[in-house]
């Protein structure tokens, strides 16, 4: 597999990033907002970037001013972005941040007529899957058609491909018309999956057919709170086909579930939080930089804490993913893997 | 199970199907048309209720006169019509049909902002899927929101519960965005499915990943034409879950494919054929009396065949659907089983 | 102006209707439909063209069967049809209708999605609007977009041209998202409208701006009944521009509104009410060719009043409208006008 | 009329205005925005508050954040908005802004699914526009339904009520489906307006009904560039209706046509220029604070001169309108009136 032209293909959504830079006013009396790119496949593809693999982002933007920012934006960090349609008449996403530390981080997402929800069937068949090691797939690529069928057809051509498929469960309730829905859509597709990356409620969110309720605090804050036997939930997608399940569990580390049975815990490296926004993706970026290179699930999830423990002290997100060099001298500096 | 209180709750659309009087003119010089009840699920409800199954039926329809046509219909029919809701500013569907044998049968879906397509997980949730032998969901049911995630719920749900699922392939081309969606979809709901019912071109459609193209000849004909290699389409969907998979072959009879590599061919009976439309729904009603029986799979082609054959001698669909005595008479009139 | 192509050319709402063959019979047991064509102004474009002029119409139908079965019509009748657009995944409305005399005669439109509201000013810069005599526009085309620019401004191209602007409200509730912005849009294009054609309920409800309320009876019944003072209407709506309003009153006859103040009363024809639907749009095509030949307004209503009154008895409307002879023999055999 | 509650009501959109840090910088180099709250008549709510007048305004916001910025900044501004509906389900707009003087200022405005086109006719019976000496409307609440229908029922309210009503054309090409239904729709609600705001192109656009080319540079830009003759754009603008005509000529001044055929000059108070985004919008709380006090046109255009001229000189809008005694120093310190 060393003659593939990628090492990861990641498909979904893409935005300009609006965050506050007054941290913790409340949102009605935000003055300014530093502009990054963001979106969860998008992140993932810069971090993953920086750490030295060869990505490649199938998101699409439309044709306006914000869609130069975000195509811009990857040309300088490398991230191959060839392969990303300009949308006629719909519009690049949007999200806009207020940073409230500890726990209030409340977003916008300006995602209605958004570009890349309009990912097609014909777009992923112009994509490279088969030349690419991995393809990471997003929940929220899943809550709306073109972009659902066309993100289950690439993991069925990633699974004949031998292209290894991660799944980001990416849950955000108010993009879908029943928070229901998404663990039924998400069901349906693990058959087709590898790797599985996601919080707690996401991961009960997904997999739960009963007793599941879910509760979006602060309007529109990042995490839903759902309710839900954890152990149950991880049972429930382990046996419907992917191998492995790692559980991102913020300051307390990563458990990587395994299909065998096996649990491995990671710890984190204790920092300073200033905001948590970001701090998945880049968790997902240092474990697939490590599950790319072979590594064992231990070693992988140690990097993956690493680069989230570096982008929580930070502001923002994919501007601030940390380089290979970077995560590695960090890891080190606190006693190693 | 002999205690569940219905035998078969089927899942779907529903519509005022309105038959050219005019046998063989051309669709723009028709003068009359007969107004029937129709829909895949909605003609399978009736037809097994005719045959003595306790049938309930889960479709929807909008506050409108034509919602109460269907509604009558199912009273009169004996056909469980109780957990059917009525969606506010919705349209109850109208199908316009055309008649031009041997092979015409143009028709035009009055789909847009149609009531059946809104069924949600509430609606499932107040169904009584555990309380069926069988459930009924069908391709069309899988085309858009919110029924997609309402259907491939209420087959978890079923499959939870020891329901047998049965999907009927139903594939309408012009329900679907891209006509490549359907097979994507199908695809991703086949692991819940016992039975897959449908014609060689929907059973292409369905199970094939490349090389497939569709062609939909005489604007909208009931029948798209698949290429394709049928057998590695097959094998494609038994291997993805279901135990038997009926290929209705139309005058050619009817092949059921098992999980075990069987393979069972039940002859048809021949008839004069007036008009096709709803043969297909005649054959899985008398195809499910027999599943529902306990008979082998070969009992249960025939009498589905012997109901198709009936039906296609005949002006229209659920209206024309046999009983269980005049279906079993027209069996041994023919030289039995 | 004796050198202009075409009379009058309509523009607006067609469709197929379906009308019940069982006359009498509550909706849902109705069993057999006779096929017509349909729609405002497309009636029209049929009765004016029966009684001798030339007519052309501006509507749009879909690329489906139904949209060849308008078209046909249209041409049998030598109405003229070159400039109807074909709609790209639009579809051609419909109407089914019951008949349940005296009073009942409820109607379900199919015009989701529909072709003719998509009529659009490029369709209206193709059409032969400054080669009529007369134009003449009604309210369901001003109930969207882009149906309702395209509307106003072939209003505005007819005033330019010297062509008459003729508006028949045809108020239909459920069409609209708020029945108050039917009146506010007719008020709105008021100005430039030569004459206004309507029933009491739809001058209230185009006119009044206070103390109105819409009811709808018998589930989208053709008829609203709209609360108000109708002379106070009939001077608001004379006020705002046109010189006439024709005020359809059924079985007690026209009354002929002059902004000057005058008022001209032309009592109807005596018969039997077999189905009153399509009624006003023979009224219509009468009234119109009387105008058109330069008539004075008690002739033109009674020869509008001689053609509703034939087709009232008769089952449906554009295929049943009156030739030119015929309507004046039933006038003189009724002792003239 | 000095018993009213309030001297102006302004209905129309309101945004989150996100304008560029970094002046001149190319779009996709930004690094930093600054929060405001815009608009076209929010920005004129805020302007004609700060001057002194008692303004009511009526937009609708989302129930976000975002909307809760609007509000907590009306509310310190002093703005009434008890009457702002928060729409459920809605976005409250955002637009993004780039800076480029002298000439670019690229604009993406967040307006799909947007609360404030939500706007209807009951939001409008509710609010006090009977108890305003004037109301203002704009051309972009007409873009879409049902804040259109809503907008001129306002307007039509206020002429039953002796309310003034002034009309900002505000044309943003990209709101419309069809750059010429603007011109229609303007068209279509002229006969109910006393006062007409608007630049050269605005005015064009909004009354030309031939020869109009409609030209948008730079992706967006505020500006459209609109073909045809001036002059005869004004006269047909009021010939329909208004008293007046504002023309705002940026740094050539403001021209008010009467429809006497009397025109008034009124230069310009020279800047240097920093960023034109909202300087009409100054200019018409200046020029309506004038209006109101009943100056006459040209101490009122100059008044709209001075509050443009400030704010051009400054980074934002809506936040940078000057107050009462500084537009008054402003033109005293510069040779007076």
């Amino acid at each position: 597999m060393t003659d593939r032209a990628y090492d990861i293909l990641l498909m979904g959504r893409s935005s300009i990033d609006l965050y506050a830079n007054e941290i913790g006013a409340p949102f009605h009396e935000i003055k300014n907002f530093a502009a990054y790119v963001g979106g969860c496949p998008t992140n993932i593809s810069v971090g993953t970037r920086r750490l030295g693999l060869r990505s490649v982002l199938l998101t699409a933007v439309g044709e306006d001013p914000v869609g130069d920012f975000v195509l811009y934006f990857l040309e300088q960090e490398g991230v191959v972005h060839k392969f990303i349609p300009r949308k006629k008449d719909k519009r690049t996403s949007a999200v806009i941040l207020g940073i409230e530390p500890p726990d209030k981080f409340p977003l916008v997402f300006y995602r209605d007529n958004c570009a890349d929800i309009e990912l097609n069937i014909e777009d992923v068949l112009a994509a490279p899957i088969a030349d690419s090691h991995m393809l990471l797939i997003s929940g929220t690529g899943l809550s709306r058609e073109p972009s659902r069928s066309a993100t289950i057809f690439a993991a069925e051509l990633a699974r004949a491909a031998g292209t290894k498929v991660v799944l980001d469960l990416d849950f955000r309730p108010d993009q879908w018309p029943d928070a229901r829905a998404f663990g039924v859509t998400i069901r349906s597709v693990l058959s087709l999956v590898d790797v599985v990356l996601g919080t707690a409620d996401e991961v009960k969110a997904g997999a739960l057919l009963e007793d599941v309720s879910v509760t979006v605090e602060h309007s529109q804050v990042s995490g839903a709170r759902v309710s839900g036997d954890l152990l149950k939930a991880v049972k429930a997608i382990l046996g419907a086909g992917p191998e492995a399940l790692a559980l991102k569990r913020g300051g307390e580390g990563t458990t990587v579930y395994l299909a065998s049975g096996d649990m491995i815990d990671a710890a984190t490296f204790p920092v300073e939080v200033f905001n948590v926004l970001g701090a998945g993706d880049a968790f997902a970026s240092g474990f697939l930089y490590g599950y790319r290179k072979g590594w064992d699930w231990y070693r992988s999830a140690r990097m993956g804490n690493a680069c989230g423990a570096i982008v929580v002290t930070r502001h923002g997100c994919a501007n601030f993913m940390p380089y290979e060099q970077e995560a590695l001298t960090f890891i080190e500096e606190r006693g190693g893997f």
